[in-house]
């Protein structure tokens, strides 16, 4: 099966217990955003030494290696052009996200988020006693100038996007990042760039780093991460990327929270980013052959269209011809297809009457899912639409 | 040298970047309060056996291995009756710190924090706009029953310890445990209690947990570590227990920041606790003869007398005598003695004009640094009180 190992569910099952929290019997869930693959082995073998060899200890500044290796891909795959003080290891991407809003938010600041997006993107500046204002992205997931600019207000602060998107899966084309970025530049505006998903773009579409823009650098907070595309979720690894005077303020307050992320951690992500081109080019062909065999199964339903995503490993399929709300879809997927997935309201404006499937399973299990979703729906097509 | 292996000096400074960090030629470093021995083989073997087994991912309610174990320690160690859902897994006792004042504090609440103490249990109330009053020790580092009760107010909170103490050793009785205790009671007021050195008390003395007494499981919240007792100080894993409302609240907030700690880290911390009271018990004993053989060389500096610490892994000497300020004494101790030390000042009320020297390391190494800071010390004596 090529470079990495595939799994079976009753494995996947077993080691992924949040993936699978409460989902008895036959269940097949695509429904937490995480790896149904193990990391590659280069990851564990560098973790295994830094083990045996006591390399496990305080790194106040950040582990050399990762930091190096960090930055040498930020030059070579981003061209984005950081210098080692620019870029901070993070306890997952999670933290990278609420150090950015703390460090860059004040009380009564505004932010607008474009949406659907990941939650914490739109949740967070609110615990800091920020605004937020959700623009919606156009139908087909792309980003909406317009009303982007419109949104725009004097205490605007920043505007947080997620490239490419989860749950959406759209990847942002050079020219519209273009365009938000002169609307930034123009309004002395700050970008925050969730990144998290940024191996996988199918179809030969080519992520674009919106730091990498000119004039955008200095106004612009990337967040990294491997959890997702390295399949390293519970390690708890990621890093953030801007410019030295706030990756200071971001390191000092981590201090506080958590001192560092572990330097086990650090040694294995540095393994990720030097060995590992070859495993997340794998993972990209195979989940783009995994993508159209799902979305193929989604339009064999009566009334559904399913885009295909361009990117991260959701499809996003809007169910509200079926269903009056989503959280009715997941019930009724859950007892009918046996099959878990999210509502798309959790993802904010924009997100309501979708759902989100994870495919980053594989090929059989999502399959097997992609055909009880496909007969579940159909049912519900004959009994609803079909009726009439 | 017994269950735990014992590394040179050159190996020290190589494997701890963060203890070392800038400290150029000879210097020994008894500063930053890191282990210089290597952590228990089980941990090491359990983590390595979960990086193969691929038990490395999403634990949204932590790992049951450690959870279960830290709930078998709680019974049997600390005698605190906990149950599995008020225990949980932090990113090391510094996370532990954060969410605890976070979640019970109010802005303009008021906090009682016993000093001298770890620095950050007194800065992180403030940031959370809550008031701190510090009460000091006694002259002998117990507990100032006093005047604690004396800086009661009508908005205090809480009321916070380090026990044993950090920096200062003190290992409080259960005598004036038990009036703490009272004063909480009759104000109803949350204790907390920072208790990541429960595993090192010398001379015999015994640990008591205030969660233990009487009427306190239910205001009280335990932080409990691995980083310095168990070496293990880069895997960032600790736990924080409380009643199930409490950690409910922090649960939630810590999934905000950081998701969770390191599921590895987890698998390790469980084999520590299940495993190692062997290496617990070695190490206890073999930094006993540490402390023993340091303390008796700075008794023979002119004018200081050093109180032998009755836990933790620190000497906390008062140089008063000697320098108007710690960090005075911090620096001669760098250029004369080339050897790195902490001032007191650092640690807050009543710990200025005391340097905190940490002796977590080999005998051989404490013992050249000793005799350095006698020879030291003794040259300064005889340059300043001497010359009168």
């Amino acid at each position: 099966m090529g470079p990495i190992e595939i799994l079976s569910l009753e494995e996947i099952r077993k080691s992924r217990p949040s993936k699978y929290f409460g989902l008895e019997g036959d269940v097949i869930s695509l429904g937490l955003a995480e790896s149904d693959f193990e990391m590659p082995k280069e990851v564990k073998e560098a973790m295994i030494n830094a083990i045996i060899n006591g390399r496990y200890h305080y790194e106040m500044n950040g582990n050399a290696e990762f930091i190096e290796a960090a930055r040498d891909k930020l030059h070579r795959v981003n061209n984005v052009p950081v210098e080692d003080e620019e870029v901070l290891p993070t306890v997952g991407v999670m933290n990278a996200i609420w150090l950015t809003y703390k460090v860059l938010l004040k009380p009564g600041e505004h932010v607008i988020v474009v949406t659907p997006t990941y939650p914490a993107l739109i949740g967070r500046p609110k615990s800091f006693q920020a605004e937020v204002t959700e623009v919606k992205t156009r139908r087909d997931g792309h980003l909406d100038i317009e009303r982007i600019q419109e949104a725009v207000t004097s205490k605007t602060k920043m505007i947080t996007i997620c490239n490419p998107n989860n749950p959406s899966g759209t990847v942002y084309t050079r020219d519209e990042l273009e365009r938000l970025a002169e609307i930034a530049v123009k309004h002395d505006l700050y970008v925050f760039s969730d990144e998290l998903y940024e191996n996988l773009t199918y179809d030969g579409r080519k992520h674009v780093s919106i730091a990498s823009l000119p004039d955008m650098y200095e106004r612009t907070v990337t967040a990294f991460g491997f959890t997702k595309t390295y399949g390293m979720s519970g390690l708890r690894i990621g890093y953030v990327v801007a410019e030295k005077k706030i990756i200071r303020l971001m390191r000092d307050e981590n201090t506080g929270i958590v001192i560092h992320p572990g330097t086990v951690e650090q040694i294995g992500a540095a393994a990720a980013l030097r060995k590992c081109d070859y495993y997340i080019n794998f993972l990209r062909n195979y989940l783009e052959g995994v993508r159209n065999r799902l979305i193929a199964e989604l339009n064999e339903i009566p009334g559904i269209v399913a885009q295909p995503p361009e990117g991260s490993f959701f499809a996003f399929p809007d169910l509200s011809l079926l269903f009056e709300k989503d959280e009715d879809a997941v019930k009724h997927l859950l007892k009918e297809a046996k099959v878990m997935v999210y509502g798309g309201s959790g993802f904010g404006d924009g997100g309501q009457g979708r759902v989100r499937i994870n495919f980053c399973s594989p090929l059989e299990i999502v399959e097997k899912a992609a055909v009880r979703i496909r007969n579940a729906l159909a049912k519900r097509y004959a009994e609803t639409i079909g009726k009439k």
